[in-house]
């Protein structure tokens, strides 16, 4: 037996994580790295089924034909490397360290599909009569402007009423060791436009201006101070953060005719989009504000409250890692959002996230394993 | 007499300001107008002395060698056209339709330097032996960065210990009609470039950053809404405008790091600099913020009060025009703010500014001959 040969068989998952991280798959790119993850789960059973939208490789593989579907959710493309001069190793040359693999998208989420791909095989393996349907959503657009990904997928299973049951989504949830923390919801996302209009003018005669920057800062005063919600059992307090303000011209001598505010809430399910928007718009008039505002609805927030999902996903870190995790609904958006509104459970596990989206991005090589058996775990739960 | 001859007898204001108009003198470029009012000085007996600094065309002329000092202070240079599209006659080939000259310059300032002129060539004229000296402070900078300027000319008068007594600027502060208003003095100017400091960060994770939009807000709401002072006799109230604000990198999820403000001060002589630097710096510490903020000093305020000048132009202005003058010391700066630091006692008459600095720049052709009849009343009440 050689070298290669004895690790591709003790650390099979840090092996394929390897073989993704070589292909450079920056968002929209997926640079074969579906064609090597088909190739495994065809030779297991699975039915693939290729789906490009313009620039985005997309793939629904699927084994079984019954319900319930149990599906492993992720995306092959990567965040763009950053500023190579601050990389200690090359991030599409993936290199163990002291236990640590290096790589562009080691942690987000390379080393989930392969601990994905793995798990299937082992359990496929033990039980190639499994009841149910085992199913892999995979995208090449999900750090980018998910057009093109996930969410038309979806589309294209609702339309012909194709339903996932469970879905187990790779994204790296865990904090400061694996499975210690899980995502089993997320808050929803709303975004504000607003322009606040006056009348331009020059400073030396304000009388025949309007500065809408001395009008827009009570409410923007207001409206950082204000409390939205207390959050509940699952949801931390609904959050806002003005994210830009820009007004003026550059010249000192010039009030300005407008002022544009963009505003972003993180939002519990204690409140809903309409409720922000119509509280927002009411201290928008309050202040007699004269303004544009333009809503963007980014994601709407889930909850996958106790349940065969989150028992099976409980069990298995247990098992696995000795501890209990620990559910949580904070952090930032993942693909789960478009698919919660279809109706199936929706929860993230993945490796520790301390180093994504930053150079020398890396995940422990035992943490990588670890995932691939509480991925099995989790089948065997809800498939036998 | 030809109708070309005649004209230039009746309407010799107007003639020269035709003349200027057509020399193209986009700031700094000066275009030989400075040559021409020279040429016409110079006959007349003042000693002319051509300062040029930089890319920047000034003039100082002289005839007499003793006080009290008159002195016409201007500029030959002009704001650019702007959209040519929108002008009804080409801004630099003057043409006269129903009355008005029209043409970049004709209101600021070119009418009033060939007014200053007229005025002094038949001051001069019936006076040959006046007492004291008539002087010409002309500059090619007042509408761009002002360094090159009246500012130099000033240094290098200070430098050889010559005085002027009053100034007379030939800005144009009529509103509806020449000489309604005149300006004995103006608000300094003061400008702040404020950097609010925080901690950049993800919007879902408020807690790992420190929005410096948020915690600046109440800030701006307060300085905004701050009663300055109330003004006095001569000065309107103390005016603060927010001239631009920039937070952000442009995305919906990211904490700004920074907040950058600029504001300006117009203010009037019932504070000082020092004072507004002192409140605004108190307010920041109150509202426990992290900045940073350079302060600019664009010119001190100043004011002409009851005296000789004042008299004299009152004087002038009613027996020209039939009507009453109003001293007043709103409106922007202009280069006396320069000159009155030395001593000298400013004033400001020129002609209806309704279209300076914008398209289709007009001025009355009788407001022209009125305001040279009001310059030489001017002279001889102060030099007679
Ligand atoms: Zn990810
Ligand atoms: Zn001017």
């Amino acid at each position: 037996m050689t070298d290669a040969a004895h690790s591709s068989t003790t650390r099979p998952v840090t092996e394929l994580t390897k073989e993704l991280i070589a292909r450079p798959s920056v968002t929209p790119l997926d640079e074969g790295c579906q064609t090597l993850m088909a190739e495994r789960l065809a030779a297991i059973g699975f039915n693939i089924e290729p789906m490009v939208f313009e620039d985005t490789t997309n793939m629904w593989a699927r084994r079984g034909n019954e319900g319930p579907v149990f599906c492993f959710a992720g995306h092959t493309d990567v965040v763009p490397a950053g500023d190579l001069s601050r990389w200690h190793t090359p991030p599409f040359e993936p290199t163990i360290i002291d236990g640590y693999l290096y790589g562009r998208g080691a942690a987000d989420m390379k080393g989930s599909l392969a601990a994905m791909i793995v798990a299937t095989e082992r359990f496929v393996a033990k039980h190639p009569n499994h009841p149910g349907s085992i199913a892999f959503l995979i995208t090449s657009d999900e750090e980018g402007p998910f057009i093109n990904g996930t969410t038309r997928v979806i589309d294209t299973l609702e339309a012909r009423n194709e339903k996932i049951t469970w879905a187990l989504v790779g994204e790296p949830s865990s904090t400061l060791k694996l499975g210690d923390v899980v995502k089993n919801g997320r808050r929803g996302s709303l975004t504000a436009n607003l322009t606040v209009k006056g009348v331009q003018g020059h400073v030396a005669y304000p009388h025949l201006a309007d500065n809408p920057i001395h009008k827009a800062a009570p409410f923007l005063a207001e409206l950082s101070q204000t409390h939205w919600d207390n959050g509940n059992a699952f949801f931390p307090p609904t959050s806002m953060q003005i994210a830009n303000i820009n007004g003026g011209t550059g010249a000192s001598n010039v009030i300005p005719g407008a002022l544009e505010v963009m505003f972003n809430f993180r939002y519990s399910t204690e409140v809903t989009a309409e409720i922000l928007i119509e509280r927002v718009e009411a201290l928008l008039t309050a202040h007699e504000l004269d303004y544009d505002i333009h809503w963007t609805f980014n994601g709407l927030p889930f909850l996958t409250g106790e349940g065969p999902l989150l028992d099976a996903t409980r069990h298995a870190i247990r098992q696995v890692t000795g501890y209990d995790t620990d559910p949580q609904t904070t952090g930032g958006t993942s693909d789960g959002r478009f698919i919660a509104p279809t109706g199936a459970k929706v929860l993230e596990l993945g490796p520790v996230n301390a180093t994504i989206h930053k150079v020398n991005e890396c995940v422990k090589v035992d943490d990588l394993e670890q995932l691939a058996l509480c991925y099995e775990v989790i089948l065997e739960q809800l498939l036998c």
